[in-house]
């Protein structure tokens, strides 16, 4: 409490009124003041370095029917200020510790023809604010419907975005780089087609939103903690440049079902005047609660492969038949069907895969397509869909088994849902059951299509509070969860730290799907990472995907370094090798890479970074004397500087570069790569080009000076 | 097929088309003709004994969005005819066999436009018609949504039917009697409040739909085997007394989401000029599969009592505490909190029950208010709204366990959703454990108020596989359902006979919300009861509710003869004696025929039956010398004359009449009754008059001669 620097400025009205109340961060940085209006409204707020950062922006809750609204007619009855200052450690992430650092205000208001109360917290941190509506336990304020929460941020100019199109039911979309001002122009480019998607507003965005201003300031939207309630997205007023949160509807239009006491998720507001400070901040985790699983030994970092890029480039299937048009589980007959021929989780092609795993040390390997009901999963809004439970006559659940034990591989199970929740949840014991029987440590969640019950969408209340319900099931049963096509993350890892990864935006699936902007993965981390890590699926060494197919006539937009950098980049505790083993075989010299990057870390330095064009981040392996670098560049060439202080003084490293070659691109000459080896101190400085949608990998690992023989200093 | 009387007439047209087919029932009173349209329609008409009760009325499907409905274009392009005779024994019932006699036509319509097949399978009993429709699999129709089921019954004029209004979510209603073309203006009026209705349309109305002709025919509308597709409703085109099939939505409207190979439910017309061959008619249950649960021994009918009546009252309650407005299962503490004082189900209070029941010979004791949960449980679409497991602080599971398996009762689960149908499936296993774990082999469950997810119905094809998955899951674990608030039964009970009750009807406990009308129980055997067993809760001998609460001023309409009758004509192997064991105390004479009475048949004889008037019915108890016999009568008082040809020859009796005392009626003087014994045997009359709102009940037991001594004949 003794570096609590937080005032009040009281303006006293006619009947002792305080109307507006000023929070600091701990540095003095950032400046939050809240304020009511002369109506009753309440606003907040922020400034950066004494630069706006959000305008003064009103909070509130609009409720459905007779119920009287939130947004106005407060008077503010009690405040209370605090300080916090703590440090917790991760189960698994970027970092060994996390400090947990701000100044609180916690305002109570009253609504006065109503008598009601709505509190709004704000926790104030160096790099960014975190707010939320809290609803106390209240004589007349019990149950309510939320009909829109009208939270706003208003921005201060025409800023330059980093968005996708808003949408109540997919995230896979590429990002548009463009004023607010154009996004109602761009929006209908940037809904691309997908399984299942519902845009609501032209000028809707998702969140996590980049924002940048004119003058260098970079503010990130986000939400905290989303936890039985909507997924929010944002609706931009653009004639003011105010955005204002937009939830997700269920079938009946509802955006929430609120039961008192509960409180909203925390609004979020990274800032900061260095694009590095964005993906370092760790406010998301931050504002979420404790770890709740006691025991989180069974939680471990995991680098797979996958039965899986087969499929999706259509070079295999995840059918096991093309005769069953209408598959009815308990009824149909397999035994007797004939096989496509096509199918990808045969046993022996997944024993290839295990053995490819145990050769090259990873730890796990997902197949896809093992369960029966593939032949008509999807598009047909069909409820009992798939049983998670009855593997396909070729894939020998029990060989797998023990054919992975001896292997010492552990197996990752694959519950694609189709969308259909509950049909999911009434075989989530039996499937559970299964897979620890079955050497299954993890699942990878799937939720293509429209959700079932029709008429809910995947963002929405209801749908939410099932992945929370699948995630606490499973961590009863130590299974760590990667779920996608799930709601966006928002740091509920910290919580519920088995949720190892989500996708929940445009992976590299869709490098088989026509491709993705080059610069896409220089984004994500500052947008859809802020959340908690992306099952991205990186390490694609054949680019053209016609190569893997001859019907896919696809093209993966990256460099083959870039493939390697995504590995340090992309931040996830949970990372795939996702091409094939063979296209790993052409290229084993780059895949050693792959083979020995760490996907756990004590320390992580963003060095450069800035949205859409680079990011270049160095960490440090968990428990290891090891550090590794990784660029990755968007469509414009660059060198990259770095040194290499991060490293300890006095010690003495052997760096090996996995570097784009000088007539690599990503588009006609991305397999062009080259690799060094140099030795590096603290002291040591480094200039390395990137070709366009390429990148480069350093590995860093401390030897003595007697394994430096024959080594050169790094050039 | 000796007796195969199935005959075709054939109307060749210019392509060798058949539009026309014939089929008759096995006596040949019934005559069903098939045909096509010209614009290829396909329509069906009924007659019997030679008179029309179903004019000729269209079949088909609309189907939604751009698939061409199933209406029209048709070509006949197969038909197969068979007969069908055999016998089978139901778990429980009304009799101890059950013949299944019918011919059978299927014919096979092609549309020519589309070449999508439609099959309709044409069963035609004795006492009436069963046909549904069948989708085969095909290549170019596998999924489809129904707009609607286009379904025709087309009256032959403005006859008098016995209805209640349509709604998607309740049956809770006082049937109306009144001319189909009075239906319209009588709607309003007919829809009284209730937790839960969504009345559809003026002239909707619910089956099991009760008809009477001008010309004495009977006439009851209903459908089998609801399994898997939206429950049906009627609608009356009041100008041209056609009632068109109206099926429930769901949360986006559609009714009914199909995957061929499929079939909707049989649609069934159950005729006769004996209004006691409608309840006879186990039509229902014969167009329902055989039974599905291999071993059956552990489905008992059961007698029982409940701390039930108290709360229903009023007099008790099911909550705890009146000091928590708002409960979070797992969150909240209720070891501090102040008890109301009011609770029911508290442990002694239970004991007391179970002191009644095992002095008095009942099976089981029903706990209501159990369960943690009920001080908010009602009207805030709360989706965790219980969680079945965790009792109140007063009432000890494991207390009750053992004294109820001490005093040989066994004890009744009760599982109230509050229509949150996801949260009491992700509860169902460790609920139906806990059960078994503790001497309940019955749960009574419950879906009172709106259904969740929101936007579904009672009744639509969501809602109704939630029902089915509850009652195939509890057969697993060996334990009998009780369901109210469920769709209404349609015979499902011969395939799942652990359905041994629904609600699904304006029950007794109206009688404490107002009350219902006098005539109510000598209509709902004709309609409610077609389709299965109703856990009616019978037996209140005290008709002034506020004798039991002061604060009640319901009056129960109807005679404590009547109530005991109901043992005898509302069919049920679940039966209830609802009253409070202080009430039954003061009349323990009359209570001897609530512990006499059996709950399961061997023999079932409809002496007299009227719907809206009256229903006698003589039963012999299964495996016993035993019969009972009851009447119930309407409004208007009237002498009933039956013989007693159903007993055994040179047999001699005595029989125990409990009846209306002369100056008994339902409002004014309920508890007037009279109790004589008499000698019968099959030669012997009785002319038993009974009050408006009463009836008489009439047990008949088996005697040596030497035991008629001082017993003169039944006078």
């Amino acid at each position: 409490m003794h570096r609590f620097l937080l005032t009040s400025i009281l303006i006293l009205s006619l009947i002792f009124q305080v109307i507006a109340q000023e929070l600091r961060s701990p540095n003095g940085q950032l400046n939050m003041v809240f304020s009511l209006q002369n109506d009753g409204t309440p606003t907040y707020q922020l400034s950066y370095k004494g630069k706006p950062v959000i305008k003064p922006s009103a909070l509130g809750m609009e409720l459905k029917n007779d119920q009287k609204s939130l947004l106005n007619d407060f008077v503010l009855t009690n405040s209370q200020t605090s300080s916090h200052d703590s440090s917790w450690e991760p189960v698994w992430g970027e970092v060994k510790t996390i400090r947990n650092h701000y100044n609180e205000l916690l305002v109570t208001l009253t609504q006065k023809s109503t008598d009601r109360i709505m509190n709004i917290r704000f926790k104030l941190f160096d790099d960014g604010l975190g707010f939320r509506y809290e609803f106390p336990l209240q004589p007349k304020l019990v149950y309510f419907v939320i009909k829109e929460e009208r939270t706003q941020f208003a921005m201060t100019g025409d800023h330059t975005a980093f968005w996708i199109a808003g949408d109540y039911d997919t995230q896979e979309y590429d990002y548009t780089t463009s004023r607010l001002s154009e996004i109602r122009r761009l929006s209908k480019d940037a809904v691309t087609p997908n399984a299942s998607q519902t845009p609501f507003s032209p000028t809707g965005v998702q969140t996590a939103l980049m924002i940048k201003t004119d003058d260098g300031l970079y503010i990130n939207l986000h939400e905290a903690a989303l936890i039985n309630y909507s997924c929010m997205h944002l609706n931009l007023d653009d004639t003011n440049m105010v955005f204002q949160s937009w939830l997700t509807p269920d079938a009946k239009g509802d955006k929430g079902n609120i039961q008192a006491p509960a409180q909203s998720p925390w609004r979020t507001v990274i800032v900061s005047d260095d694009a590095r400070a964005i993906l370092t901040s760790k406010i998301t985790y931050n504002l979420n609660d404790p770890c709740k699983i006691e025991d989180t030994s069974w939680i471990k970092p995991t680098k797979y492969i996958g039965v899986w890029w087969e499929m999706i480039t259509g070079k295999s299937s995840w059918s096991y038949t093309n005769d069953l048009p209408s598959v009815q589980l308990g009824i149909t007959d397999y035994t007797n069907v004939k096989p496509n021929g096509t199918h990808g989780a045969t046993t022996s092609n997944v024993k290839r895969y295990i053995d490819f795993a145990s050769q090259h040390g990873f730890d796990g390997v997902l197949v896809e397509g093992w369960n029966i009901g593939w032949e008509d999963w999807f598009g047909n809004e069909k409820d009992y869909v798939f049983d998670f439970t009855t593997p396909y006559p070729d894939f020998n659940l029990t060989e797998i088994r023990d054919y992975s034990k001896q292997k010492e591989v552990k197996m990752i199970m694959h519950h694609e849902t189709s969308g259909s929740t509950r049909n999911y949840e009434r075989h989530l014991d039996k499937a559970f059951r299964l897979m620890k029987d079955n050497n299954y440590d993890a699942v990878k969640t799937g939720y293509v299509g429209p959700i079932l019950p029709k008429g809910y969408y995947h963002y929405d209340q209801y749908t939410v509070n099932h992945y929370q319900y699948v995630l606490e099931k499973a961590a009863e049963y130590k299974i760590m969860v990667n779920a996608h096509e799930a709601v966006r993350p928002t740091g509920i890892a910290r919580t519920y730290p088995n949720l190892i990864g989500n996708e929940s935006a445009r992976g590299t699936e869709f490098q088989a799907f026509g491709g993705s902007k080059p610069n896409h993965v220089t984004i994500l981390p500052f947008t859809r990472l802020i959340g908690g890590p992306m099952d991205y699926t990186p390490g694609v060494f054949e680019m053209d995907i016609s190569k893997v197919n001859p019907n896919n006539n696809s093209h993966c937009n990256s460099t083959l370094a870039n493939q390697l950098a995504l590995y340090v980049t992309m931040y996830s505790p949970l990372q795939m090798a996702a091409d094939l083993p063979e296209n790993y075989n052409r290229f084993l010299d780059a895949f050693q890479f792959i083979k020995d990057v760490a996907v756990d870390w004590d320390e992580s330095r963003y060095l450069e970074a800035e949205p859409g064009q680079y990011i270049t981040v160095a960490r440090k392996a968990k428990g290891k004397k090891e550090w590794y670098v990784g660029n990755v560049n968007g469509e414009t060439p660059r060198s990259s500087t770095i040194n290499f202080d991060f490293l300890e003084a006095g010690k003495t490293y052997v760096a090996t570069v996995y570097a784009d070659a000088k007539t690599a691109h990503y588009k006609t000459n991305p397999q062009a790569y080259t690799i060094r080896k140099g030795v590096v101190t603290n002291q040591s400085k480094l200039t390395q080009w990137s070709a366009s949608g390429g990148g480069y990998a350093i590995s860093i690992v401390e030897v003595d000076k007697t394994q430096t023989k024959g080594i050169k200093k790094l050039q």
